[in-house]
């Protein structure tokens, strides 16, 4: 008799995304990691809740058979009292597992861009700390079908376009070192092979907690949403997600590519030529060229460009269009000068 | 002292429709309309609410002062118990309002598409009919910005990608004949208008009526994704509408332009040039040629693509792949041979 069902897609999950390590295509942008001739090191990063514990289980089973060694990292993000001892447990379980090296590390959480988005920012430096470290291969992420919907809920949210609707990537970090095996999975499924396993889960109370806007998506929007609009919901979200990200990243390289061909010998930018553009082509070509004068991307919205953009769609003679980072756009003689003040 | 506010914004957003159409260029693919010497006419649907009362009220008013004529189409579903006294109560109001001419319209539904497409199929043909018959050169819809946010709900539910997120289009039908100048007003701000105008509306029960998916995006889903979300949600959302819409545009020229390139002699896809397409772009000239052969264009879904893209990146030998349409796909010596049996 094989493995419940549960675990047997945990395991699939997991078991694919480690024959892509192992396969992967040496990267020239990364060096090789350091291994000292043992076999190469995946790790997980895991909070102790369903959905990493679950994956911190599959590692441990799949690693060994592919030849791989298998390590875990959890984050002490020092929110909550306590939370010292709490990752002190999680490492120990991750231990009882078979995962070798585990570590328990503590961060410094800012304030920058939001609660949330400051404690990501530091578990994703600590992750990239240990990795490196180890001379990790890869990091795989717990993040499931039920997350990449609520992370495009939010990006819907902001309405800056289809980039924010593309949610999170199955690969992304430097050299592709993050993976989220569980991205086309759903989150009862994790939750259900932890049960069977007869794993220890814990529930991160921030997860339930109303002051955080993931958490209201999650209890409050989603099931709404699901109500409303039937129970396909979720998948709808995440098909949503890979669907942007692929167009976001073709319209991405057509901005690219033609870029130098709207650019002037002085390196401006011809009003003409931007014109002949498809409008989501040039709002892109604006944007690239923003950034290249020193507009920061995360300060950049949509709104900014659409400002710029009526000095070519819609010239009556504007005066200057100040942009974030002390970016000054003028239209001059049939061209568009962008220069930091 | 001007108007109210409301009734200021909502004669501003008809007046920049009206602009708009008076200063089209002629469209060859459209007759011009029978004007008999008379001044151009333009009509505005209105089912009597809210919405529409507000734009028939300022059609009205703005017509006359651009020299246009300005008309009203009532349509009346059949669907409810003495619809057709509502009809003819919803005609003399426009005619209060100094319309001319003023028809109520009794249509058919049928069944295609479930209730709330038949009921749109058959309404968008008797307005048709109304705008031919009177050689209308426009017909004014009064969708809001709140109605554009539960149609890219509608659409997310879908999950076919940014198309389907692109919500409704401000200028639409043969010849650009339909305009929404309302899009981008709220519904609050036509209630207001037509309460200071003193204008009676009517609720149509539908709109409340939970049977009634869109009606339960508006009183379920919407209200609690503002309150999960922050208030800014229906702007998003119609923000949203506007840039998938503009994305989605440049995307398919990108694919209508590749097209030729990748067909053989015979008109057979060559796999190693739709190999080296961005895969959103692929997708989309797969979805032209599965059309082109004779797949119905409503019954093509991404799942459908996904499943001819693998003969392509995903090529194991499979057999022929079976789309709406009785049209198969075969992968024969480096080519993908579409037939319809």
């Amino acid at each position: 008799m094989g493995p419940h069902p549960a675990v047997a897609a945990i395991r699939l999950a997991v078991r694919r995304v480690l024959h892509d390590v192992l396969t992967m295509p040496p990267d020239s942008s990364r060096k090789s990691p350091a291994q000292d001739g043992r076999p190469p090191l995946v790790l997980c990063a895991c909070s102790g809740g369903a959905d990493s514990m679950a994956l911190a289980s599959a590692l441990a089973f799949e690693a060994p058979r592919l030849g791989l060694r298998a390590g875990g990292v959890t984050v002490d993000h020092g929110l909550q009292p306590g939370s010292d001892l709490r990752a002190a447990e999680v490492a120990s379980r991750l231990r009882a597992l078979g995962l070798d090296p585990v570590e328990a590390v503590q961060v410094d959480v800012g304030r920058d861009g939001g609660p949330e988005a400051a404690a990501r920012d530091a578990r994703y430096a600590a992750l990239d700390a240990v990795a490196e470290r180890h001379g990790a291969t890869a990091v795989l992420l717990g993040h499931t079908r039920d997350d990449q919907a609520e992370t495009v809920l939010l990006g819907l949210a902001r309405g800056s376009g289809i980039r924010s609707l593309s949610g999170m990537a199955i690969t992304s970090g430097t050299g592709g070192r993050y993976r989220r095996p569980f991205l086309g999975l759903d989150r009862q499924t994790a939750r259900k092979a932890c049960m069977v396993q007869a794993l220890p889960v814990w529930d991160d109370p921030h997860n339930a907690d109303p002051a955080y806007t993931r958490s209201r998506v999650r209890h409050e929007a989603l099931p709404v949403l699901e109500k409303a609009l039937g129970k396909g919901v979720v998948e709808a979200l995440a098909r949503t997600a890979q669907l942007s990200r692929d167009d976001a990243d073709a319209l991405d390289s057509w901005a690219a590519a033609v870029e130098p061909s709207v650019r002037d010998d002085a390196g401006d930018l011809e009003v003409a030529k931007l014109y002949a553009l498809p409008v989501a082509v040039r709002r892109r070509v604006l944007r690239r060229a923003a950034i290249a004068a020193g507009s920061p991307a995360g300060s950049l919205f949509a709104r900014h460009l659409e400002e710029v953009d009526r000095l070519i769609t819609g010239w009556r003679g504007q005066g200057a269009i100040n942009l974030p980072g002390r970016v000054a756009v003028r239209r001059q003689g049939g061209r568009l000068v962008l220069r930091q003040g």
